[in-house]
Formats: structure tokens, C-alpha cells, sequence
């Protein structure tokens, strides 16, 4: 496995991988990988012939009050996570590789991004299309994996490549939990121990949510609210938002007729932490 | 030469191409072609294996008040000076080929896109923007041929193709004139005979400027003004715009110290008519 800091470096590769009539998988993230990262690196091993890592913490889709200084970072770490699971490459660039002093162009959206994390983070997506739109046009990857616990981020990308016809196959792979049911996250470093306990109250109240749905209940609102009291049960949580939208278009649905995605952002401390499951009607 | 409608048709001819090794040169246009436009088919028929043309009047790059409806369609002719160009495809989609109803992601640019044509067309660079990106995704050229009467457009594309690290290499190609020096120009159809007589004014304006910084003048402004009345001498101009802008990032220079824009919009009758000319300095 090759760590290149290159654009040019990753082009060549892929198209002499390519020129093989290789198929080639790619997972970009922001770093410090863990188990669920290694999920998409080891699904994209098993479903082509090589496999693209970028490891980028991508200045542009976090706010001025946000935790990019701060963001944890171990390029061996990662390096030895991604070798394991099966990457062939890691572009890691540096800022000045991927951002002009003068770069001025933008992929954005509307609608998708309006609602949930888009709400409290209002530039987060159109970072994260512009860097995501940039990295494809670099690797050229056949596949592209993308973790479900961002939903709004799985739903954004999918919209993007399909209205710029982007020539990339996009696939989703299901949430990896702690034993205790917390979503893997890199920013689960930040929580202390006593935030970490607290910490269990997204998943734990997500899943109250979906006994209710299961139970019959169709109407959001009743099932916003048993998700809402139940976070407010925790001291150290404050709810950012608790949303049941259409899992596509990510419009609010306010009677459950078809298939949801139920999503929550919660501080806990200082950290922002996201959640969700998908009821599928 | 075949005339497809369908993405998927594109797709599949270039990879086919792509897959014998050729290259594949692209000139994206709005249809109702001129000698300018063939100037583009011919150069990229010398440069490349293959070439596609594409055909579309894209609706988001109008204004609301803007000629989308009344702008000048013909295949047939279209067609006819592809082939004898050296195109050996063209792709003709409908809107709802390219623009699903629920559409909803856009490519923008900052500084750029704000003066010159941009003042007076706010939306006119997203929607080129946009469509251009995905128009290279759908043809994968190795190159695309643009036209140096569309100055800032040309300037916008090449910027956007370093930002978004797209794998195009941008080739500009010089304005195509009529005998009397105005600029070729699928708006020229709009014309009245006495409009067309007109119409002379842009060209002969610019020259006068061209003359003024050849013998020495730096001042902007002096040029400017030149220009200015020159056209202001022609009863049915209007102007819209006469400026003097760095050749790459378009902002507007006081002293002309390098290598510089002059472009000037200005409407005869109702049709908006644009020309420049580079000075290398």
C-alpha cells in the first residue's frame, strides 16, 4: 500500500490500474478511522479490484465555530487500519494541494441540504459537495462508499451524481456500533468518560422511536416527542434536532405512509453527536 | 456521424472510443451554428481521434427576461455542418434528459462570474457552470474547445476545471468575424438589416481602443472612455458594459500593466451583442 500526497500521483496510479481494466473503489474520510470506516474500506475491497482511501480533513465544509483545528488526526494509525482492510492506496494531501489561494468554485444545493444537520451547519454541505465533487474528479473511482450514519451526507451525494451525471456508482453501508450501541464516530474521542455513558442516549432513544413505529404509530409528532423526552432524561444532552423526513428527498413527513429516515443530532458537552435509522414501509 | 439523444448513448460511444485508445475532443454549443462554432469542430477534429458536439439551449442559463424561447434551433443545418466540420457525434438531448424535476444541485463561482456579463446576467455562469460540469461528465473528453468571443465564459470554465480538478484540458479558439469585423454570433439572426449595419459599431469601437493602448496609453479610464463615445456615436447602441479586466482572474484594471481584457457588451435594438480583445502586454 502507497501513501502519495499528489494529485498527479493518484491519477497516474488509477489510470494505469484502469488501462488493466481494473475496477476501482474509493472511501474518502476525514481520518482517524475507525470500525465503521474499515466496514467501507472492506466493502470496497471485496467489490473491486483496488481500492482509493483519501484521508482529508476538508477545511471548507466546517463552520467558523466548528472543531476543525481540533479534529483528531494519526496518519499511522490510519495507515495501518487501511493496509488491514485491504486499501491499496492512501491521497493524503495537504491543503494547498486541494484548495488555490484563489479557488472559487462551489458545487452546492438546495432543498436536500436545508433541513437536519444543514439547519445548524449551513456551509457543511457545500463543502463537503465541493470536496466530494473534487476528490471523484481526481481518483476517477468506479465505486464509492459512503457510511449510512451520515444520512443527509449519503442522500446529498447520491443527488449530486445524479443531477451532474457524475459517472460513479454510490453505496451506502449500514452503521457500526459500540457493544453499548453508541455509532462509531472519530468525534467519540472527545467525550470524557461520564459524557461517553451519556453518550448512549442517542441510540437508546432512537430505538424507543422505533418500538413505537413498530407498535403502529404513524403520526411524527407522537414519535418526535417520546425520542425528545427521552434524550431530555440525560443531564449532559441537548437536543440540536430529533427529525422524521422522507429518506430521499428528505422533505419532513409529518404521517408515516412510506419509508422514513428518523434522524438526531445531540450535543453531549461540547460535541455534536449524529444518529439515525432508516423504517423501511 | 450519428445524432443521439440519450446519455447512455454518449457514455457508451466514448468508452468504446476510450477503450481503443483514441482521444476524444468536445464542443459543447447551443445550436444554430456559425463559422465560429465550426472553427471549434475543425480544431478539435485536427487535435483528436474523435469529436462530439453537443447541441442543448440550457435553460438555466437564461434570466427570466432573456431570450430562451426565441433563441435560434435548426438540426438539420446543425447537423449538416458538423459532419462536414469533422464531428463524428452529436448530442442533442431533450431538458428532461438533462434536468430531472426535483434538479437541485448547482456549480457557482465566486469573483469571477460577479462582472462583465455577470452584472447584468446574475444567474448566466451557474447555469453554464452547471451545465458544463455535466456535460463533462456525460462526454469524458481529453479536450474542449470554447470560443474567445465568450471571453469570461472561457475564463469561468478554465477556473472551474482547475478548482474541481477536472480531467479536461480547456483549448480557447479566436473569434470567427464577418467581413465588415463583426463578431460571428448565433444572435446576429436577430438582426434588422439596419441593426446588422449597426452592429459594425462594437468591433470598430474596440479597434479604437486597441489603437489608443498601441500608441502608448495606459490610463483605462481614457480608453474606456474612447470606446465609450465611439459607441455612444451609433444612434440604435446601448451600452452595457465597457471594460478593461486582468485576462485570468477578470478584475478590473486601472493601469494596464499586463496582459489585459477588453470586453464590452452592448445591446443594438433589443440584442445583446458582446466582443473583446486580448492585449498582451
Amino acid at each position: 500500500m502507497r501513501v502519495v500526497e499528489r494529485i498527479n500521483d493518484v491519477r497516474s496510479t488509477v489510470k494505469e490500474w484502469k488501462s488493466q481494466g481494473l475496477k476501482v473503489g474509493f472511501v474518502p474520510t476525514m481520518g482517524y478511522l475507525h470500525e465503521g470506516h474499515e466496514s467501507l474500506i472492506k466493502k470496497a475491497s471485496e467489490e473491486n479490484n483496488k481500492v482509493v482511501v483519501s484521508i482529508f480533513v476538508n477545511p471548507i465544509q466546517f463552520g467558523p465555530k466548528e472543531d476543525l483545528a481540533s479534529y483528531p488526526r494519526d496518519l499511522k494509525r490510519d495507515s495501518e487500519i487501511c493496509e488491514r482492510a485491504g486499501a491499496n492506496l492512501i491521497f493524503h494531501p495537504e491543503n494547498e494541494e486541494m484548495y488555490f489561494n484563489d479557488f472559487s468554485t462551489f458545487v452546492d444545493m438546495n432543498g436536500l441540504t436545508n433541513g437536519l444537520c444543514g439547519k445548524s451547519r449551513p456551509i457543511h454541505f457545500r463543502g463537503v459537495c465541493t470536496v466530494v465533487s473534487k476528490l471523484f474528479n481526481i481518483v476517477a473511482p468506479d465505486r464509492a462508499y459512503f457510511g449510512e450514519k451520515d444520512a443527509q451526507q449519503l442522500a446529498v451525494v447520491k443527488r449530486m451524481v445524479r443531477d451532474l451525471n457524475i459517472d460513479v456508482e454510490i453505496v451506502g453501508c449500514p452503521i457500526v456500533r459500540e457493544e453499548d450501541g453508541l455509532a462509531k464516530s472519530s468525534r467519540n474521542t472527545y467525550l470524557s468518560e461520564e459524557e461517553r455513558a451519556a453518550a448512549t442516549i442517542l441510540n437508546k432513544s432512537l430505538m424507543l422511536g422505533k418500538e413505537e413505529i413498530q407498535n403502529g404509530q404513524r403520526n411524527s409528532a407522537s414519535i418526535i416527542k417520546i425520542i425528545e423526552d427521552s434524550i431530555k432524561s440525560e443531564k449532559l444532552a441537548r437536543i440540536d434536532y430529533v427529525e422524521i423526513v422522507d429518506s430521499s428527498s428528505l422533505e419532513k413527513v409529518e404521517e408515516i405512509n412510506k419509508s422514513v429516515l428518523v434522524a438526531i443530532a445531540v450535543f453531549i458537552g461540547k460535541t455534536r453527536l449524529i444518529d439515525n435509522f432508516t423504517y423501511e414501509l
